[in-house]
């Protein structure tokens, strides 16, 4: 081996069997729901025209973006003082046309936009895929990663934003991870900005009220100050993002220090219908008005929801929220949309350390036929096929080896049952079932083998 | 819209609802069959590093490759006389460390050499996943297309071979394609070559006689003249060609003109062996011993398969064989295996050619609930979330919009079932269902409701 010794990019992954069963485990979880909301799945290239790309991620997106170089002579195009020049950032667009999908919602406005014309508004769709960022890598943190999307466009409806939180609900519960559903409302805080004197300042205000729980109070209103928010504006604030009680009795003090903003008391009249709503349905979770949740503000116009795994610190492991005009970028302007994703990665992380996994969802094979030789196994494979007709999954060693070694086999793929056939079985027409966790043998028919192992 | 219309990179593809309701249906089948089999999945990252996909495919293939601008100042390492030579094939190597995985084999081979140490030979694995490849876009050719791989590496047993035909026949079977599974040996060629004098043109026979299906013995023959096999070879091969009637025959008449060549015989009782394990377990599909089956001859070492379907003109929509040194190229050499390729694509056209999608895998929403406003979604939404928790898929359309719009909605998404509740419904406690397909309406129950939806 020595210096051939191959390895895979920094910040990208392998996913072995195991791993795999988890994540199938989770996607095929999230899917099912998503389906029985009656979001459909669609799938976009991995790779998109630069132009689609480039000016939707800011100036640091553009930079993250995974370029692809042009195929053939791809300096053709680039006169001899272009080169000299080296300059990386003019170059690349001469050079690559093409790049790798930075997130799912840019290839989704795009996806709506081309195929507006046989696409049936409200659109629900869902979608699961990878993408890629040239991130520093670090941990918990990779440049190859999958999304896990919804969104509805072409509805203003609050029963979607309804629907997204009940999907939270249903997939956490389904997983069994006990969650806090974070919401607020974008117009709730250009309110605020707007009762306070400071609606300029509404994407500062709302950054640093971001940061209480990560770094309290006190550094949010000396990020406030520094900033140049009014002493008098910070001491308005003050009970808004202090404020304790129930979701009711927030809604209660916030409408009344909203009264004069028209655009607050939207705001206010969503989240009740919102909470109100979800109040009749009846969820598992809990939801909690918090006036602190922000996002990515300059995204969200409406609605805005995280979501908190209860029983581990973990971060937000799901968020999403209302945004306007989805595809004006693409020059097809009025689109609203609500969209929610599901953070695969960290979710994956919370079910192992809560130790959630169904043993179901990760058994692969059930049952391993022992090979004693050419003549056993013909004597085994008619079974085998009856075996797997039965839906058992099931193996035959492929190789006649020692005992020892099929054996080890079986244990390293945590198979549950050993079925054995040598002379003495052959002469009977049965086979020995080998139980491994308990050790028990038992000599039974083809029958009663299957019966036993599918349980 | 004009010059802002976006657009997909040529030879890429976007998977809408519908068709991605028909992949998952194949894919599911497939991986189902796999997992029954003892097959476990993994996934490897989308980038390589180009030095292990480099020199694997051939110069083309090299040409093929998608190459991944480095990030940050990719120019750096690059001197201005290289800069001036202008040549793509240097500068590329400086330009890009990574590429876009060209199919799923090399990456497979860097895996389990990555991974020896943890791994558990032999080693079942499947992998879906797109591959990218720069080819001359055309029609059915993609520069983006899922493979679908199934290897055992780490066994010599001829068991191995058997199995991956049962998984041919069992997919197809469920799928409901009825197909012809082709079946040679590379040894067998070998030994052809052998007896005909001609051994050290076993390559251009081959590749000749793999023509016969395409362009028929005449230009077969002539293809093998210009090639400069003797006039005597040509005449020797000609029963091998033309030969007809049972695997068992073909086998008798075979084994008579190898008599003289090892490996000749060798291939020989591999099919030998094959065939008559296969007949002892069952099959539904029909195996053809066709000697001039070779597909890519260089990679393989033993048997080789090729599935035809048998009620549509398609080509191949499977194929695979046995290989010896998989990951000799990264230092690990003796590891031989067998693996298989489904063709996702042209399985999906041949379903859709002979229509044989079952109506449940492309269905998507069951149940829609008209929205008649905020008193009437208020009386139905606990319903729907008991139609739900009934795993019915279940809409609420999400806007109080005309009825005739809710109603195109519910056809253009082929909703078999529509919900109505309006004062009459609510004062009685019920609701209206509409069977979209009869006409019918009927006043019932949520249970009710839920039974005939559930059927």
């Amino acid at each position: 081996m020595g210096k051939n010794k191959p390895s895979i990019p920094k910040g990208t992954r392998d996913f072995g069997p195991e791993e795999m069963s988890k994540r199938n485990y989770i996607f095929d979880t999230i899917k099912e729901v998503y389906a029985l909301y009656g979001f459909q799945q669609i799938e976009t290239p991995a790779m998109e025209k630069l132009q689609t790309l480039m000016g939707k991620y800011g100036d640091e997106g553009d930079k993250l973006l995974f370029k692809i170089l042009n195929s053939g002579d791809y300096l053709k195009g680039i006169n001899d003082s272009e080169l000299q020049e080296r300059n990386p950032l003019r170059l690349q667009t001469k050079l690559c046309e093409k790049g790798l999908r930075y997130d799912l919602t840019v290839p989704f406005a795009r996806y709506v936009v081309m195929h507006r014309e046989e696409l049936q508004l409200p659109f629900k769709r869902y979608q699961i895929q990878p993408v890629w960022r040239a991130d520093r890598p670090q941990k918990g943190r990779y440049r190859e990663f999958y999304q896990c999307d919804a969104d509805v466009v072409g509805s203003d409806s609050l029963l979607n934003e309804v629907e997204l939180m009940q999907i939270v609900d249903t997939v956490f519960q389904r997983l069994g991870i006990r969650v806090l559903i974070k919401i607020n409302n974008r117009k709730i805080l250009t309110g605020i900005a707007e009762v306070i004197g400071e609606a300029d300042k509404i994407v500062d205000i709302t950054v640093a009220m971001d940061k209480l729980d990560k770094i309290g109070i006190d550094l949010v209103n000396e990020e406030l100050r520094s900033n140049g928010i009014a002493e008098e504006a910070i001491e308005k604030l003050q009970p808004i993002i202090k404020m304790q009680g129930s979701n009711d009795e927030k809604l209660e003090v916030i409408s009344n220090v909203l009264k004069t903003s028209e655009t607050g008391m939207k705001g206010v009249e969503e989240m009740r219908f919102i909470l109100d709503t979800l109040k009749n349905i009846g969820l598992n979770s809990e939801m909690d008005l918090d006036l602190t949740l922000a996002r990515g503000l300059n995204y969200y116009t409406g609605a805005i929801f995280e979501v908190k795994a209860l029983d581990t610190e973990i971060g937000s492991i799901t968020g999403g929220g209302r945004y306007d005009n989805l595809t004006g970028i693409f020059g097809m302007p009025g689109l609203s949309g609500v969209g929610i994703s599901f953070g695969a990665d960290r979710i994956y992380d919370v079910l192992n350390t809560l130790d959630l996994y169904p043993k179901e969802a990760i058994s692969a094979t059930q049952l391993l036929f022992i090979n004693f030789g050419e003549k056993e196994t013909d004597y085994c494979l008619p079974i085998v096929a009856k075996s797997r007709a039965a839906n058992i999954r099931t193996e035959v060693y492929p190789d006649k080896v020692k005992m020892k070694k099929q054996m080890s086999y079986a244990d390293a793929k945590k198979i549950a049952y050993v079925a054995l056939a040598g002379d003495n079985e052959i002469a009977q027409g049965k086979i020995t079932l080998k139980n491994m966790v308990t050790g028990e043998q038992k000599l039974v028919t083809a029958d009663e083998m299957i019966a036993i192992v599918a349980g």
